[in-house]
């Protein structure tokens, strides 16, 4: 997806938001702000979101001296999110399509994101979105919603690369990859961010949640907020370029991958009207699109 | 009142509205965004929002080419705005207190913006404030109306000086005047925009909506959304410094006069966490500050 002009208040928002996380000052913040504006003339349209997100984070962590502001923030998430796990796991071991549940959940789990808006309250988020007031329930309402076609795949295939977003989101890409290893019996390769970049998960988020119990860790090398080829490492390349099927979470990775004429479903909620038109539905809908 | 760093990415998406009212393309707009890049490292937070406000709005004017994009949202307001107008006034005379009720109209009147907001639904917005559910109805919870001191004022004042801020609120403006002029016997002069900028009222407005016919009109010289005193006339810089009471409408005024050691009155919506955070109270809420 290419940047829309849309997004560029909301870079300046984004930066703001991490140079305070990252405890600067205002003169720090306004230096932030000033070195972001020589960049946007020339930062091209046909460039993905994420690409801009990078340098402005990187940008934030060379002008502020912090490596990963969200260091904290992610710790919390996941501490927070394998707190509902009991309570996650149940839902689907009572739920009548269990993979229905656990694609849901996956879903939802995405909420769990810092970089598109400043604060939430997940558990309220979470019960809302469990009452069943959400569009994936009937899919016959949703252009948006391609559960079937998914399974189909999902049915062909042995190996599935799981392309992670959040901190935090992590343990419900666990409850997913269960139901996929567990009770379909595939393979599953986990790929988190090379670097710090927002709240997106690294290796050790993915071990704190326990992803290692389930399927292979592995990164893409890279530090954008996404998945852009050029900053990936080659052995991340081999493995997408190979993949059967790949399972792309969030809005990061739906930004530079929904061009990709790939095997990819990606799943997500839509946070901001950008991404919504582009997708082609509302904003705060849960989405699974792909081929 | 100074400039926050939060006000950036809103400068940002107010050059995005103005350069889409003006008709422009895509290259256009990010011709104009670069342009506003180049300014912001320039740009001192000492300064008040309109004075980047001001930047901006003559940026889109001249790579546009349209030197008054709004002036049909202008035309539609007040014609909007005098359709209301029977309604309003039959409300004032239904009122136990006559001036209270023209003064909460007149900060009722201030959600005809169109510079905060993309769009909205103004009739809703009318009946649901009409209803009573505005901080305003009980000065004893807010510390931000001052009605009884506003009152104390009026009664020590022969002429008052308004200044107007955006086209449609005029007419709410005039249900005020109207007290002022025909039940309390004050003189009234309504002060509007030398030029056009966003969707504030000029003299055309004024007269459009009749104030003419209860208040002299007269301008401010100068194309700044606000009060910015380099920008105006000598002749309204002296009006202004010799005046025995001031009600100043809007957010644009508020950012440029809230430091001004004059006998003001702020009415106005806080309509941005911004100004609500300076004033000392939520967004959304009706305000009656000064002294």
């Amino acid at each position: 997806m290419r940047t829309y002009l849309d997004c560029i208040p909301c870079f300046y928002r984004q930066a703001l938001d991490a140079a305070r996380i990252a405890g600067t000052d205002e003169l720090i913040q306004k230096k932030i702000i000033d070195e972001i504006s020589q960049l946007i003339p020339n930062f091209s349209l046909e460039a993905t979101p994420p690409e801009m997100g990078r340098a402005i984070h990187s940008l934030v962590g060379k002008i502020s001296g912090v490596k990963d502001p969200f260091k904290e923030i992610k710790e919390n998430s996941n501490k927070f999110a394998l707190k509902l796990y009991p309570k996650l796991k149940q839902e689907i071991n009572n739920s009548e399509d269990r993979l229905l549940s656990a694609v849901k959940l996956s879903i939802i789990g995405n909420i769990i994101d810092y970089g598109a808006k400043n604060s939430l309250n997940v558990v309220e988020e979470i019960d809302y979105l469990f009452q069943g007031n959400f569009m994936i329930n009937n899919e016959n309402n949703s252009t948006t919603f391609k559960y079937n076609q998914f399974k189909e795949s999902l049915n062909k295939t042995n190996t599935i690369i799981y392309l992670a977003d959040n901190a935090g989101e992590v343990v419900f890409d666990k409850l997913l990859i269960e139901e996929l290893v567990e009770e379909l019996g595939k393979k599953v390769i986990y790929v988190v961010r090379g670097k710090p970049i927002i709240n997106d998960a690294l290796i050790e988020d993915a071990i704190f949640c326990g992803i290692n119990r389930v399927a292979k860790i592995t990164s893409n090398g890279s530090d954008a907020p996404g998945t852009i080829m050029k900053y990936c490492s080659p052995e991340f390349i081999e493995l997408y370029q190979s993949a059967e099927l790949i399972i792309s979470k969030g809005q990061g990775n739906y930004e530079t991958l929904s061009e990709e004429d790939r095997p990819i479903f990606f799943l997500l909620r839509a946070k901001c009207p950008v991404i919504a038109q582009d997708v082609g539905c509302k904003i705060g809908d849960m989405v699974l699109v792909g081929r």
